[in-house]
């Protein structure tokens, strides 16, 4: 079927139903980034594969929100429909919201399917179309219109051993229950997938990526239920499980188990992690007081513990070893002629990754984009489409990995053979950039939105932009994207801690020409302490040489130097012992410090 | 009378109003940053004269809170008395709403004199304290206690020719009535004197340093009342003002205007300009609906017009011709060996200043502060505790003139003799600083707390931090501080546009050691515009040599040194036609590059 079909089978059920409009989020029922296949209903309808976007249906057209990572793909994807892109942010575009306003008028209804959508954009469009007499109805329009829908995921769930986790769940559940009490809760449902990984140190294999089992749990002061298809955890998990005093129900029980709650609770809700039809749920159970505030899981796991940390430093170490594994065979494969496509660098990668000790997959579909591909920022090449290497310009790779000891994120851009000089201008633009942020030292209470320009100016100072954060949080075994830190110029709430990871991947991309980013992940310490305050900065945990071919050297300050130099003495002290003999030779003049 | 009298004497009142504790804030009837003696209740009351300050006295104790611009100052102008400084933002040191919701107990009583009071701060303490059963009574213990206060002032009022103002009070207005409607408002009670002054283009001498002269202005659809005893205007102001649309009804006649009005009306109420005597007035009077936003005179004065940016260049030549002239006085008298105090340089800039043509005073109290007492951001050297000057370490000269064509705000850190080497490092991490900031091209929408770091990253550093925000905007013929954008790491709403000004001044204070603080005015700028936005950037306005004596050139990056040279070079091409020769020939060499 094309998208025109599909939307056109669509509309036949909303008449039927009664509603002129269908909004389809990108959503779960836990509001997670990356969805299973079971729930890509936006992808389905839309054609469009991106990780974010929000589509739009009514009886006569359709709109395609997406944001600036995915502008030139979702062109591309949705070229042919009937579907009008909107490029969120852009002069005269207008919000879903507005859009919502301009197109619907009184007595009309749109409809969503309440599990698949985030109960604060619900509460925001009812507050904007309510006294419009425009009703919001949660119905599921989906199912019945996706022939071979993809099934629910059920695969095998398992345990994190507390050796890698650091704190058992038990430990956990009494945090979240102080953090509950802080706030003047006592109950909590714990409904977005690395929350409850967190908290019942929980992994399973539903997610692309992502090593997470669907379940929900509902924390009270004396109990704490998982909904959780039982037969999918091993018998000593569950009584491990049961040990640490987390009792089991199946994972479709939860909204009954809600209804039927029979005890006053003081219920914290985070309407943007729970989904609407759960938000709803609660509200018409009249034992539960709810009181809106942040999921306090988010904050708690977000400052890594001491366990965790020495984990993921291991974790990097693997990584970087088959980074640099990679690096070699890509120069011999470049020096030997051989024709390779970007879909030959990930498999390669796929490879060296995944032969590392404790390695449980990549944390997400690894971008290999040579030269203008590259400009798409979230990029993935397929046997179907993709680009052959040539021996000029750059290949951008991002990529990551899943290991028990951790999840890493890290892209390099490498010269493949000459490069242009505004390529050496672009390159070096992007490597300040990088250096400024690592090296900042800054005063305790800084967030993302004080911090991102230390990075920002140096494309800034050259009329160029890249149309995305500088970093993101990232989870242990868990989500490369997870917050709630983030470098944006965006106001954000959360300033950083020590223990706190964070991204620093600033780029320049022009379309149908060029695209390069470094991306190493940082782990915010604490420098020093005086009648100032506390004073944070960053430690590199990524350890991987960053190719210098594309570096202009003058265009670097003497401390912009001297961080590389030091970062590169890191990278070859820290990998040597892991590698063979000529690997480290290879990595030894890779990383010889600039003069 | 000693402090300690003064608050036993306020305690009688309060005793007498069944009142248990008296909060006097820093303000007056407009919330006015620099107040008429007149309003300087919390000066008079605890002693402390920085410009900011909350004074609260309860039956058996007080308390007086600062920013930390004044921990020293206040720390020596309350010792001896029973009075507790609170240091604001300091760790464990409460807030003044924590002081108020652990001193006060359930059934008493708060006054506070609503006319000296933003309603902002009591409709915040009410939320606070309501619950509590706190009451906050509106009663005026200051008058009867304050022997000698000094009389309102009422000096000559007077009209700015538009060819300084740019635009006519009949132009001003119908902005005005534009930005109302775009609010759904139609009435605004113009409280703050920066706002009535631009409004009308009304200027006098009611406060130290600023030309405002005390009045409101009440503008509905179709008429504007300007609130002023017109005795103080001449006459042929009262008919220009009439001829642009504009009633005058004497000063204190506003409250009774307000309980009068008896046209339906959507006021819009900026509760942070307005005092709580006027906003109860509004809330007591039906035909008022009450609709809370910004001033939108604030934003709208904010953006110079291009007369009065060729105006405030002009002013800014002549500022730096004094500032020229002041420092070769001060040169030839170090060198002739002269005995000068902190007041000498003070008066000895003031007649410089105000021998420029169109000069009509000073912007702020100079600020003269030789060694250790400029780490006092706000010294103020008087004749009876001022230190003499020696040949050795920093002068730090805070100054700015009023003019008819703009109001200046300046600040040179002068070598009077040899450095040691911390006093060199420390000079040039703030050099850096400014030059970092002042630098930075970014793109529309940025704010003073995304920008901030640009500058404070260069002290920030060597684990130093100034309490304060990296600059303030500035008023045309009005506050030397005036919003509403600022450089603040903290959350900052407004965004930079081109045509706003902003003060550049970092600095590094070291108690009981040294004071640097490097300051230049910025206009906000359009710099280019392309697929990315548009990226603006600063044009610095103030003309004056900085110091180059305690540069340690090798710190600077060639950007900074390249900079530095530039704004040098324009420095003496501006200044030079306006200069002796012999001044011209001392400011080449002042302005030589630095190679």
């Amino acid at each position: 079927m094309t998208t025109n079909q599909k939307l056109d089978a669509l509309r036949q059920s909303m008449k039927a139903a009664g509603v002129d409009a269908c909004l389809i989020p990108t959503a779960d029922p836990h509001i997670s980034e990356y969805l299973p296949e079971h729930w890509a209903a936006r992808s389905y309808f839309s054609g469009f594969t991106g990780s974010q976007g929000t589509l739009v249906v009514t009886l006569t057209q359709s709109a395609l929100w997406v944001d600036g990572r995915y502008f030139i793909q979702a062109e591309r994807q949705i070229q042919g429909s009937e579907i009008t892109l909107q490029r969120m942010g852009v002069a005269g575009v207008p919000t879903l919201q507005e859009y919502l306003k301009t197109t619907l008028t009184a007595g009309q209804t749109l409809a969503v399917d309440g599990m698949l959508a985030p109960s604060s954009l619900i509460l925001e469009l009812e507050q904007l179309l309510n006294p419009m007499d425009i009703t919001i109805r949660s119905v599921d329009l989906i199912s019945e219109n996706w022939p071979n829908r993809p099934a629910l995921p059920a695969s095998k769930a398992w345990l994190l051993e507390e050796r890698f986790a650091g704190l058992s769940a038990a430990e956990k559940l009494a945090q979240v229950r102080k953090a509950l009490a802080q706030q003047n809760a006592n109950t909590l449902v714990v409904t977005r997938l690395d929350s409850v990984a967190w908290l019942l140190n929980l992994r399973g294999g539903d997610l692309p990526c992502t090593p997470f089992a669907l379940g929900y749990c509902v924390v009270d002061e004396d109990s704490a239920v998982l909904f959780l298809d039982k037969e999918r955890l091993d018998s000593q998990s569950v009584e491990a499980l049961q040990q640490q005093g987390v009792s089991i129900q199946p994972y479709t029980a939860l909204v009954d188990f809600l209804k039927g709650y029979s005890r006053a609770a003081r219920v914290l809700v985070d309407t943007e992690g729970t989904n609407w039809a759960i938000y709803q749920t609660l509200q018409q159970n009249s034992h539960f007081t709810m009181l809106e505030g942040e999921d306090p899981i988010q904050a708690l796991k977000a400052v890594k513990n001491p366990v965790e940390i020495q984990n993921i430093r291991n974790a990097h170490i693997k990584d970087g070893v088959a980074m640099v594994r990679f690096q070699i065979w890509l120069e011999q494969q470049l020096a030997a002629g051989s024709s390779l496509t970007e879909v030959d660098v990930d498999a390669k990668l796929f490879e060296l990754r995944t032969a590392q000790p404790d390695n449980i997959g990549i944390s997400f579909d690894t971008i290999a984009a040579y030269g203008a591909n590259a400009a798409m920022m979230h990029y993935h090449a397929t046997p179907e489409s993709c680009s052959w290497l040539e021996p000029r310009g750059f290949l951008l790779v991002d990529s990551g990995g899943q290991y028990l000891d951790g999840t890493t994120d890290i892209t390099r851009t490498y010269a493949l053979g000459p490069l242009t000089e505004q390529e050496k201008d672009f390159y070096t633009y992007v490597l300040k950039a990088h250096i400024d942020l690592a090296q900042v030292q800054f005063l305790e209470g800084c967030t993302g939105s004080n911090l991102d320009i230390m990075a920002r100016a140096a494309v800034w100072k050259h009329g160029i932009d890249y149309r995305c954060g500088t970093g993101h949080g990232i989870g242990f075994v868990g989500n490369v994207h997870e917050g709630p830190q983030r470098l944006h110029t965006r106001l954000q709430k959360v300033a950083f801690e020590p223990g706190m990871i964070v991204t620093n991947e600033p780029g320049i991309y022009e379309e149908g020409l060029v695209g390069i980013r470094i991306e190493n992940e940082l782990l915010c310490e604490l420098r020093t302490e005086n009648q100032y305050g506390r004073f944070l900065g960053f430690e590199v945990i990524t350890y991987c040489p960053i190719d210098l071919t594309g570096v202009r050297k003058e265009l670097l300050t003497q401390d912009e130097l001297e961080w590389l130099n030091a970062f590169h003495a890191q990278v070859y002290n820290t990998l040597k012992p892991h590698l063979t003999q000529e690997e480290a030779q290879w990595l030894e003049e890779k990383t010889k410090p600039l003069a």
